[in-house]
């Protein structure tokens, strides 16, 4: 467990809760607990994504995975017990925190994370594999699998921070929607041409397992414009925030221009 | 995962919540969301636990297990997602249900399902295939793999009955550790001596496993009085409660006879 989170990695769930939070005037500590759980949750999925039944990946962010340092069944043991911790650390007593946006966003943590999210996006990813998926399937897939978790961190900074303007959180998840698929894109784009000693994984790793991805179905120029319209996308659901938004427009920018 | 979770089962674990919530005079419907929680995450459990990396069975309930039907894969998101609804369910609002005791039954769920609860368990349960375990070492991996979530259905029933008298709660906690184990003895004897067809799984898994179990440690014989000595430190655990605790004393008596 200890493995799989303390690893690295670019912590941009926990940033989102943090970023989401600040344009509403709101800081840690009370955001210590989703940030944490948000994270956890990311690092059980790459645990189990990982795993030679699912993506067969023995790299992740440069050191052997999971599995392949501690065996499958500790693996997925791990996984689930990650699982299990990120909502045990929510549903923990923090002063200050209101009872029911905690539990709102456990809701929302939870929703994310099954089969009308994240799991259910995987379930669909491996499905898709030597399948030709148009722009819109291959969107649809990454708003589950990835887009869930990003969009469920938005949501919960704005909640912990006790935000209840629905248009701006209508914003806000119109950025994370947005932020979601441009990581993605980028993911794809770094696939192709990114280095494995910086993005640390394996390269071109997609294309040999035959994955739909933004390049092989709208090439990489076309990917590459995508991106920067997402950007757009991004900045713009959020120009009300004004000022305040600028740490979640840094983020989006960041997602857009990462080397790995 | 409606495979893994309609196909059947027990439903111990369901019948412990409403058992308990009964016993301070508190009935359904505030007690079906902690109910299907905990048989959700039972019923992931057990897909995770028949994977070939882990225990590697094939038959469960009578029935190919999940990985057999859908591929190891559909299999471990399965249960993935399972875990995730379950969390969600116990956070979703339900009317009269006081928040702080969703909440704290939500850490109580959490804390069971971790690495101090039932992966923890099956963690200790796996390291400990071909070992020579004492009775005491025995029975702290089972108070772990399957003592901590009927632990956490008996305790979640008390509170969302709004039990708030520490010594019923530790009277109760004595309770459900000795059904806990009771439950894992008969099981073990089952595995003996019971019929594939009947009990609904691979008998004799464990000896060919070479799994630690109570007969191959202290023999059938001990393990039957063993049996008896559990579920008379479960009744005299809730005798305080008199009649109301029947359908707790019913569900500790049948944990020890059942045939299946």
């Amino acid at each position: 467990m200890r493995y799989a989170v303390l690893g690295g990695g670019k912590r941009l769930r926990p940033l989102l809760v943090y970023a989401a939070a600040h344009a509403f005037g709101c800081d840690a500590p009370l955001l210590d607990a989703p940030a944490c759980a948000v994270e956890i949750i990311h690092a059980y999925s790459l645990v189990h994504d990982d795993l030679p039944a699912m993506d067969d990946d023995a790299l992740r962010r440069g050191r052997p995975t999971c599995h392949i340092v501690f065996g499958e069944a500790m693996a997925i043991l791990a996984g689930d017990a990650l699982q299990a911790l990120a909502f045990e650390i929510l549903a923990t007593p923090v002063p200050d925190a209101s009872d029911v946006s905690r539990l709102t966003m456990l809701r929302v943590l939870g929703a994310a994370c099954g089969a009308e999210g994240m799991a259910g996006g995987q379930a669909f990813d491996l499905s898709a594999v030597g399948m030709t998926l148009t722009l819109t399937e291959l969107e649809r897939m990454h708003t589950y699998k990835t887009g869930a978790l990003i969009r469920a961190s938005v949501r919960m900074g704005a909640l912990a921070a006790g935000c209840d303007d629905t248009a701006l959180l209508d914003g806000l998840d119109r950025y994370a929607h947005a932020v979601g698929l441009a990581f993605q894109v980028r993911d794809d784009i770094l696939d192709v041409e990114g280095d494995a000693s910086v993005i640390g994984k394996t390269a071109g790793k997609d294309a040999a397992a035959d994955k739909p991805t933004f390049p092989s179905i709208i090439g990489m120029d076309a990917s590459r414009a995508h991106l920067d319209e997402l950007i757009g996308t991004a900045l713009t659901a959020i120009e009300p925030l004004g000022e305040r938004g600028a740490w979640l427009a840094d983020l989006a920018r960041y997602a857009a221009q990462r080397a790995h």
